[in-house]
């Protein structure tokens, strides 16, 4: 009885959540500008009423009496994973979360305003607020949970991840990355002094790049009965998992951007489209978080697409959709030398995949001190430049806009967010390692374009799993062993300096 | 405090409204096939939420403190429109209202299944328990409001419309057409023998067709800053009036019924776009009712776009768009002679503006007998077809599929729905004839694409009024009379008979 009451909430918050979704999508894809206070308004109503429902203190007592009832194995996933939830939901008092909405929402706004100029001395005190505000939540997350502070905030969004095992995998990282990153580098001079990078033969009309990654996606797996692709400013997978709504950008000096923009989001669509279909509104048949998710995008983007493998599959379709003078007279090196070019740079978001953990351990490892009180918000810049310097032998004193105040999500209140595009990387690396075990012939079908088996081993170690076991158990479970740093650091070498 | 409570829940309502609108338009428009299980489950549950939230009994309480409360006249249309929609909300017992919900699904689902062979027989059972909850919600609706039976259902979709205004000018209308039709109807054949119907010079390229549209609504005035137009199966409008999503669909041989779609819409989504925005959450802002929606899409469609003024701006655009061989050697009476073509037929959704009220006369007619116990289902197609003999000379007996099988509305539990439609053509024509009593020089502005005079007096004759008044209210403050028939009659015998 109770466990039907939390059948009959979770469709109705599984029906809000579709709403949220696909007006999110539409939102970035068709609505005209005019239509942007109402559809907020109408965004922010939903969500408060998601919350109050998600959020009533009856719950409460319906989950301790569905506990004590007789539940198959798959309703005390179901129940284990809504009641997680439900704490996360209900262990801020009300009248913080409001407080603290309102300064995450003043101070994104005047980030959005004080970005371009990169004013650090105006934008500082509404960040300081955030800050304030995130060490209480940190503080009152942690006392619900029992984790540590900055754990409690990792939890909320890769849930089992926790610096007792990030911090090792980091610190290997980094130490690794700090000399290789200039091995990289050099390797790479010297190939291109050999071999120069060749230019691409454009202009690449965009409806025909569109047909490519048409073709690319539907090779890869993803279901258009299920799902289409658009255009957005900033490529995104959105929708829900029966109507998987993915956007990519085009440019018309390169078509490569936009094509691995797509399989990106292609990886993620896929995890989505894959998840179990049976009471698909219970969250534990959600996908399990962020670091999982980012490991199905890069398990596409970086294990598989700009690999030598795809793209003995992949020139010929770049022929017949753009024409053959693209790449008349290139080898596949002359592709990989686009696809993996490695630079160093300020931007986390422009960055390669061998320079990007580098600016995510720097992010790591400042939220660390923020949330636990040893560092302040003044100091941020200076320390910012101090990691930046050291990491990567950039100054960014006198740049904060390319400095501290590039991402959004400190602004906007999300600590403990950023971990998981690294251990989303590392994930798909370890991931793809245990795959070619149980599959030696994957690469050989990725050269014929043949995903299917690699498809149904994603889908049963990964997909198909929900959100029943967390973040590190899925990785035991799917590769025989916790989240080890050294796959992903072989496939930096073979790829980067081989 | 309680007018506080309701502005509260009028905000919640709008959002909800927002959505389920929107994912309506997006379902028409984008959603691939495989969305449609559940987005249909997140609609229903949405609805299910709006009804919850708008029906609840505390409202009861609310309303009745405001009006004892000191209002504003602004305040006090709000709520008198609010209160109205709340007890046509609360009239009907919650498990009859779910009991002919789903009878009207089972209804209509088996419509669909049994149309394209016209099976009368093994639909009749199914209608006939359609049409008992349909006396009974007549019945309850009479109790509650006071109105006859039929006219409480007609209510539900022109407040304020009733038989005894409707009937007289009705029959008034029938009486005309009956011989109307077939006078005009000799009268084209002996202009199309005299000046044969010239074939369109296609094919036209759909893009070219949507570029003209495009054309023809902004300079309608269509706010493309709110709005936008998109493809569907069956050209409509939806969306909210700061993101009105309108459709047309094209056919490659003919560009006029696609661009006569889009600017039957633009009608409607003007209407929209022109409502108060200010308080745009409170019903009284919302759009009068289907009849007055109806006649801002004819006001368009038949009073402007299909008349000669109109061609002389539209000839040149028509060149400029889809090339200058398309009307090569013809002049307006040629494209005259296409747009205002007309025939006998069975079908009420292809008739054109001279025959189409007789299918709605006939609907509405037997539509009363039914709800009044004079007619019993298995009587339809006996009566549908003396009707259609009788005002069309048509015989639809032994073809129930073009005969009673047609529309979706009976099988779907609609009753009083009919009329509006014939009601939006005869408002349209007395709107058109009291502006042009104001503004004398409309048609010379037609002729030169100049909208803005024409759309100020719609806006504060119609769009700015919301819902502050009845539709019959309306109408006499707009044109200075009730609804009198003679000025749609005085527009067919211009236009077919002079």
């Amino acid at each position: 009885m109770s466990y039907q009451k939390l059948d009959q909430l979770n469709q109705t918050l599984h029906a809000l959540e579709h709403a949220m979704s696909l007006l999110g999508a539409d939102e970035a894809t068709n609505m005209p500008t005019g239509g942007g206070e109402g559809r907020a308004t109408a965004l922010s109503a939903l969500s408060a009423m998601h919350h109050e429902k998600a959020s009533a203190p009856i719950i409460a007592e319906w989950i301790d009496a569905a506990q004590n009832s007789d539940l198959n194995p798959e309703q005390q996933y179901a129940l284990a994973e809504f009641k997680r939830l439900y704490e996360q939901r209900t262990c801020l008092p009300a009248d913080f979360v409001g407080a603290k909405t309102k300064s995450a929402m003043a101070s994104e706004q005047l980030w959005r305003q004080l970005r371009p100029t990169g004013d650090w001395k105006a934008f500082a005190p509404a960040l300081g607020d955030v800050v304030k505000f995130a060490r209480e939540e940190a503080r009152m997350r942690s006392q619900n949970t029992g984790l540590k502070p900055y754990d409690a905030m990792i939890d909320q969004y890769d849930p089992g991840n926790k610096m007792a095992d990030i911090d090792p995998v980091f610190a290997e990282l980094k130490t690794f990355l700090k000399s290789f990153v200039p091995q990289a580098l050099e390797l790479q001079k010297q190939r291109l002094a050999h071999r120069p990078l060749r230019p691409l033969n454009g202009p690449f009309p965009v409806e025909k790049q569109r047909a490519l990654g048409l073709a690319a996606m539907k090779q890869m797996g993803f279901d258009f009965n299920h799902g289409r692709l658009d255009t957005s400013h900033h490529p995104f997978c959105g929708g829900v998992p029966t109507d998987v709504r993915m956007t990519t950008r085009y440019r018309t000096d390169t078509f490569l951007p936009g094509l691995m923009g797509i399989l990106h989001e292609t990886g993620h669509a896929q995890y989505e489209q894959g998840l179990p279909r049976k009471d698909a509104h219970w969250p534990h048949n959600k996908a399990r978080g962020m670091g999982m998710h980012e490991s199905q995008s890069l398990f596409v983007e970086m294990q598989i697409v700009r690999s030598p493998m795809f793209w003995k599959w992949a020139m010929p379709r770049v022929d017949e959709h753009l024409g053959e003078h693209v790449f008349k007279g290139w080898k596949i090196e002359d592709v990989l030398a686009h696809v993996n070019l490695i630079e160093r740079g300020f931007i986390r978001v422009d960055a390669d995949e061998v320079t990007y953990p580098l600016h995510v351990i720097l992010r790591y490892e400042m939220e660390q001190d923020l949330i636990e009180g040893k560092m302040e918000v003044s100091h941020i810049p200076e320390a910012w430049n101090a990691k930046m310097e050291e990491y990567l032998g950039l100054s960014t004193l006198d740049n904060p806009t390319d400095g501290p105040m590039q991402d959004v999500h400190w602004p906007a209140g999300l600590f403990g967010y950023f971990p998981s595009y690294t251990l989303g990387a590392l994930m798909a690396a370890q991931q793809w390692a245990s795959l070619v075990r149980h599959i030696p012939a994957a690469p050989q079908q990725i050269e014929q374009g043949n995903f299917s088996e690699i498809n149904e081993w994603r889908s049963k170690n990964v997909w198909q799993k929900g959100s029943r076991f967390s973040t590190a158990q899925m990785m035991e479970q799917a590769t025989g062993e916790p989240l080890n740093p050294a796959y992903f650091i072989a496939h930096l070498k073979n790829r980067y300096a081989s």
